[in-house]
């Protein structure tokens, strides 16, 4: 038995807000849950909080990419909000600069960042 | 003697909805009526619905890159709608990120995407 971690909605936003170190089979029920409901509630972009996280290693890492690549073949943007100062040092320092995914400061920077990038489409990527 | 893919008319914008498995020479034919159809109706666009496939495999995300390289190079923009959350962390999964493909959920948002591509051409890829 292992917890899920929540997917909340706010507004056409689906809100990840993840508090505990992940364990592998946690991250593949997240994934499994947030695509579908990305397409069940048709929403326009996934917001990643993170500010609980001291840790990012390359695990996490990685399932920020995956998540965010899942989301963006299903036509959803994706970005990463909360990161401490302390984790973006260590993290390009190990050299994991999260290629792919999309980063705001704050959760309301993220979410005016998901609602430009539906009025703007970007060029390809 | 094989099928034919249905290419259908809304408005300036060509849709393609793919309801069966495809074989080789359905995608040939595919790419052809559709790039024939793309310069003979001056189309904005491209929508191909994959919303009745249940798997996604390298023939038919190569099959996805190609048609929207050649709508790309005729000037007129690919989006694919309807992917199920299977299909997509499928494609993730296998590295199969769609490159140069555009997405969105649902029909009606793909071909939202189109006019706002139409109206704001981004820069050169």
């Amino acid at each position: 038995m292992t917890d899920r971690v929540p997917v909340l909605k706010i507004g056409q936003i689906l809100l990840v807000s993840i508090q505990t170190d992940l364990e592998d089979q946690m991250v593949l029920d997240l994934q499994e849950d947030l695509s579908q409901r990305i397409v069940d509630t048709n929403a326009e972009g996934v917001v990643i909080d993170i500010t609980a996280l001291e840790i990012v290693d390359s695990f996490v890492g990685r399932m920020l990419a995956t998540i965010a690549a899942i989301s963006r073949v299903l036509g959803s943007e994706t970005v990463v909000v909360g990161m401490r100062p302390a984790v973006a040092m260590t993290l390009v320092e190990l050299g994991l600069s999260l290629p792919g995914v999309r980063t705001a400061l704050t959760l309301e920077r993220g979410m005016e960042q998901i609602k430009r990038l539906n009025q703007n489409p970007t060029a390809i990527r």
